[in-house]
């Protein structure tokens, strides 16, 4: 089968490897339809030292199961398949309260964690606790939208569930990548009246203002505090999704939060703390949330899809084949592709 | 009157000064039943540059009302009501939001901010806005469980519903002061099932298990973390009560909680920042709290008190008359005291 690995920095490679195998009886192995590139994938494109030896790349997969192991029982050989970004028992304490990023017995795709998602054929390891079935045909137009399931599209409702968003909230996403797109999504579900999408980026804006944005705010940083200020009665906002991960993201998120406000976020922290001292004691700031537990997520989301509420399958603006795939990084990288879809 | 003033380190003097009065039409005057020390107080007690000028102490009192200003609605001479620390108007969003603590027309009692309450007469502004009425005698011997009201005992209160304590949760509460042991009370309340205290004095551990702690914890730092993850399964606790407001006091409360969990903070952040970086983002660690709305619970946490199911006043192990305050601050520095009730 053929799989894609990161030898180095800007070197991505899809590689003839062997075809990916039942290792436990637990475990599925899926033929995979469609895949993508995630934000993260990129985080040691630019800089990982070259070695002989790729690491393994992608944790975003739909998939038909073609081969069960002998423990599996809610699976069979042809079911359509989503694959969350972790593979969870289902069993264990932290699965069974729908965290399952801190599952037990948790396997990572892609990062180094064993197998990985852009390639052929995937090994799922905890099929039962890890898949969620798909009612439609390989060949649905809905399948862009059913991928974001993986990761994206829960990664930005995550954000939104742990600022607790409520009907009436006003709502700051900060970031406008797929993740982000993904909360205004999630913010529009959940009835928040006011979206203020920080967007500098004109596609990106735009499909933000289709997912529900109402508002834009380009600026960043002091001018970008000042104008969410001056959009929210000087108070800030009630709910502020973090999407980004850097220091001046989760900075700001702090400022342009409103006395007894919640950020959630979802950006994989770049920044070793945040600056919650006395300020924000006596202004109540509370921070919630983390690495998305998808899988938690995946049944409350699909209806919106297949029912055509949500169309969160837009933020693939670049669709490549599988052979092209160091096409998609690049894009992303350069920040011509907000999200790059795998056709195999 | 006579009122308490801070001139410098170590320098708490009782003045002879001119009768609290109306200064505006929503104002009421008490004179003083009972008032108290609170360790934020003690801020800048030890530090304070000798001054002619003292700054006036105290935000904590149950009087009486003496005179009530023409646009006072809801209280007259002669009602015995609590003042909690912060004067709110009641009537802005933050009010109506329970959320007094940033109410747009707030005004604070002691720290330099107006009027005090360690004092025989008190002006206390938005009297509609900010009082509750009393149901008992001035000569009750609950007057100082009912004090608590004021301040401790819904800061303890506010860290627990900040850190969203549920029946069954297992709970470390970080500091043993009269704040961490009002924060055991309101855990108990909330049907907590495990309540760990982390204490090393033994006076105030006894008050711990009196007020509901099932488990003791002397050990700090490293030794501490060990010693509650040893407690929980390596996991730590779903829920911190951090009441304490130092650098090692928060960087404990993060280790101690287990994923998914939430740090109710209370304490007035001696700190900068708080290491909540790439691996609390994994861990899905939230943080939620800060100045208690003493207001919002007052009416909640009463009935308790005055039907007997707790007893914060227990938490005041020393009494003195205003007079002898001094030696309530000297002995709350030296730990020799929880808390230092004063008597008129």
């Amino acid at each position: 089968m053929r799989a894609t690995f990161l030898y180095g920095a800007n070197d991505v490679r899809v590689d003839q490897i062997e075809d990916a195998k039942i290792l436990k009886p637990t475990d599925v192995v899926i033929r995979t339809v469609v895949a993508c590139v995630c934000g993260s994938d990129l985080w040691d494109y630019y800089s990982k030292t070259p070695d002989t030896v790729g690491v393994a790349k992608g944790h975003e997969v739909i998939g038909t199961i073609e081969t069960a192991g002998a423990d599996v029982r809610n699976f069979k050989a042809g079911d359509l398949v989503v694959v969350p970004f972790v593979a969870s028992c289902g069993y264990c304490d932290y699965c069974q309260a729908n965290q399952q990023t801190s599952c037990r017995n948790i396997e990572y795709f892609g990062h180094g964690g064993g197998g990985a998602c852009q390639a052929e054929m995937v090994r799922v390891p905890w099929a039962d606790g890890t898949l969620v079935k798909l009612p439609v045909e390989i060949d649905s137009p809905l399948m862009p939208s059913l991928l974001t399931l993986s990761d994206v599209l829960c990664t930005g409702y995550h954000a939104a569930k742990s600022a607790n968003v409520q009907a009436g909230d006003t709502v700051v996403v900060v970031g406008d990548g797929a993740v982000g797109l993904s909360a205004v999504i999630a913010a529009k579900k959940l009835k928040a009246e006011r979206i203020i999408l920080m967007s500098r980026h004109e596609s990106r804006s735009n499909l933000g203002r289709e997912f529900g944005a109402t508002e834009i705010v380009a600026d960043r940083d002091e001018a970008g505090i000042q104008v969410i200020r001056d959009l929210t009665n000087g108070d800030g906002a009630t709910r502020v999704l973090e999407c980004v991960g850097t220091q001046s993201a989760i900075d700001l998120s702090i400022a342009i939060t409103r006395d007894y406000g919640v950020i959630g976020r979802v950006g994989a922290a770049q920044y070793e703390s945040i600056p919650m001292n006395f300020g924000t004691v006596m202004r109540n700031i509370g921070i919630y949330g983390g690495v998305a537990p998808a899988r938690a997520y995946i049944e409350e989301l699909m209806p919106d899809i297949l029912e055509g509420r949500i169309n969160p399958g837009k933020v693939f603006d670049q669709t490549v084949q599988l052979d092209d795939i160091a096409e998609g990084y690049k894009a992303m990288t350069e920040r011509t592709a907000i999200k790059t879809l795998i056709r195999f």
